[in-house]
């Protein structure tokens, strides 16, 4: 008989880095960006590009495909491999999976390898969804990814997830695999539709209330410019936004999510499933602000959260123009959504909650009654009963 | 206007970490290995399991699925949330994306999350198959392996990759994705095929002229016991294998393989491309053995490679039973291999070779004239044509 073989521990370590670029005018011929980013002197031969483009994207900009076509054209070592393919924008594009196997298709056929590129252009749906087909094929060809909404630029497409739903379930199919390189081009974002304008700062607001009191005092600040579209406080919100995910990712120790936390998730519990159960009417970000609204209350009522930060929270939301309320706030169905939350994260169900602005706190259970009474508080607010009569709010509040 | 936002560099450290173990009767009562892998004495709850079982690993072993389920039973802290799903083994389950599909349904279906296990049991390919299934699933749910053929202990259950075909693309689609744990039971190998029993020698043999010329020596001194299924010399076999391995894939600095090269895979550009024309008639270990005599002889005949240790070569396959030729070597498509291995990986043709047992060396191109000269040469020695004549072979050889 053989001796006991000695069992083996294997580690491995690997890093990942990649840029996330900030610029105007990425596919202008004189903007050099793109060219740096792809051009590789280490790397033989023309480097293959694959362009998908998101159909909302390509819509409003109609140059734009052909600004990158042309742009590419002009450098001898970058080659497009096909006229830039068109995908549906939205939610739609992750609930189909014949997108993500149109892709995968796209990139056997044009020979794309693990050195070649699949250029991403679009909201966050279109590049969870590209990059989960970027992810798989060849398991993981580069993934250049061109965030054009502001819930893009200043979260989603900055960190290491991808995915598509699947099973009536929210990223049920997806990877943690980062970027080659993220190229921000803020002038697409002005021909967003407002929704889109206004949604993507639910999580700047998010982060803010995690991580940085004094980035909500800018946002309280200039909430009437970004409601009313001013460009530069824009671009500020979305890097300091952008800036602080990525620091919680590089720093936080737990990047591909092997823990049963997911500090950047607050309020996102009920985001997800407002966005399932209003069937996607609901977009992510407006998601995200009623659901942070939710459980910011909840940590009020609860006795956490000090009454003044919890107004000036809400106050935020209104002046930004971001509804807190949304009637299946107060449908049953909507607490099933805690479990679904703590299953697709794995093991204990672990909810962030606020101590004050700028200091978040976990806790393991939520109590149902609890986030029933901060639903119907919402509810009121929104309906203008009782909210401003401090003797009726308190007794609500008690 | 904005000022320029400053690029940010973006950088992840991710440590992977996973014991690989070598156990016989894994599923036996009084075997504690796999309850100790399981039990999470830091993590709440009883731990759910999802099991797949390889249909060939049901047939022959009709009592395992039964210890499998009493096992976990028999153990509080664990529950198997459905009776083993069977799946189909061999190469077949990887062409089937349905099997996948089910997978991922059945993780859906049972709640299996993020810090529950899918328990795959199998050949290379199901575990393959499944490992990709789980690391889509959730983003990753924890896979523990348990390899039941040679091949699949010594090489492909110890890596970080899975993968499925997808367009008549071997592992078109995959990831990389370390398991969460890798539990080898020697016993259940005695029902291999032969053909299993020494295909799997074949990886053992490459890392062995790679790695380890005291190696190689132990597989010859010991050949006819392996191919005379020797339990013990097996069990080191295997060991010394899938130690290399591990060391390789743990040290040689890129883990995922974002480079172009893909030191581990000597002989392996021609043994993907046979295993596809010859319709996975040629399993893997077999087609790896074809593929190394090939690259060994193409290293001889081109002046590399001694002709003492090229001949110690295609002896050993000799004498382990392990067939050096197929016709199909003499085929032109064998060629487009070379093409798509380069696509596969990525970047600029990187082919290991050899320079002496014991020490690889990379080349970026190979002379085709001379490849079809090997290709011959091993067709003739198949059938026994000049091999033994000196003159005729070296005049060949010139
Ligand atoms: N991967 C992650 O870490 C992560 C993080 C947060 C959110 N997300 C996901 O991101 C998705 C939401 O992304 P989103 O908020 O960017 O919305 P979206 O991608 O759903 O896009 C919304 C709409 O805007 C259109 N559009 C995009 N860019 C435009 C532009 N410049 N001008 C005009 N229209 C444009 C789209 O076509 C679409 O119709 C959700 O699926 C969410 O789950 C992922
Ligand atoms: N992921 C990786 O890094 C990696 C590395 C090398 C090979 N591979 C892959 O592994 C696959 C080959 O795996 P393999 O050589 O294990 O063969 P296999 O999985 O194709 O199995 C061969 C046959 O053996 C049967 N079988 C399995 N265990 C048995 C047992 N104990 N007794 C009797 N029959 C049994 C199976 O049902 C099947 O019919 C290929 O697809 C190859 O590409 C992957
Ligand atoms: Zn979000
Ligand atoms: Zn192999």
């Amino acid at each position: 008989m053989t001796p006991p073989l000695r069992p083996i521990t294997q580690e491995i370590a690997v890093t990942f880095r990649y840029p996330v670029h900030f610029t105007r005018g990425l596919f202008r011929p004189e903007n050099p960006l793109l060219a740096q980013t792809l051009a590789r002197a280490d790397e033989a031969g023309p480097k293959k590009v694959l362009a998908v483009v998101d159909e909302g994207v390509a819509r409003h900009h109609p140059e734009l495909t052909r600004h990158l076509s042309a742009y590419l054209a002009a450098h001898p070592g970058l080659e497009l491999v096909a006229a830039p393919l068109v995908v549906p924008g939205g939610e739609a594009v992750k609930n189909s999976p014949e997108t993500v196997h149109a892709l995968q298709r796209a990139v056997h056929t044009h020979g794309i390898d693990r050195h070649s590129y699949l250029l991403a252009v679009g909201g966050g749906a279109v590049l969870d969804m590209a990059g989960y087909a970027a992810a798989t094929a060849h398991r993981g060809v580069r993934l250049v990814r061109v965030p054009t909404t502001v819930l893009a630029q200043n979260d989603s497409a900055v960190g290491v997830k991808n995915g598509v739903n699947a099973f009536c379930k929210k990223n049920f199919l997806g990877t943690f695999a980062p970027p080659y390189a993220v190229l921000c081009d803020l002038d697409v974002l002005t021909t967003l539709e407002q929704r889109d304008w206004v949604g993507g700062l639910a999580e700047a607001v998010k982060v803010a209330l995690l991580k940085d009191a004094r980035f909500f005092d800018f946002l309280e600040a200039h909430a009437a410019a970004l409601r009313d579209r001013d460009a530069e406080a824009m671009a500020w919100a979305i890097y300091r936004c952008a800036e602080l995910h990525l620091e919680h990712i590089a720093t936080a120790g737990d990047p591909f999510e092997f823990g049963s936390s997911r500090p950047l998730d607050f309020g996102h519990w009920a985001a997800h499933k407002l966005e399932a159960v209003t069937d996607y009417r609901l977009r992510h970000g407006e998601a995200v602000a009623i659901g942070i609204a939710l459980d910011a209350t909840y940590a009020h009522l609860s006795g956490r959260l000090p009454r003044g930060d919890w107004q000036r929270i809400l106050a935020l939301f209104d002046a930004l123009g971001l509804a807190t309320y949304t009637p299946e706030l107060e449908t049953g169905a909507l607490l099933t959504g805690l479990e679904e939350f703590r299953e697709h994260l794995g093991g204990r169900l672990t909810i962030m909650l606020l101590d004050s602005i700028g200091r978040g706190v976990e806790v393991h259970d939520m109590d149902h009654a609890t986030i029933r009474r901060a639903a119907q508080l919402l509810g009121a607010r929104a309906k203008g009963e009782t909210w401003t009569q401090d003797a009726t709010f308190a007794a609500a509040a008690r």
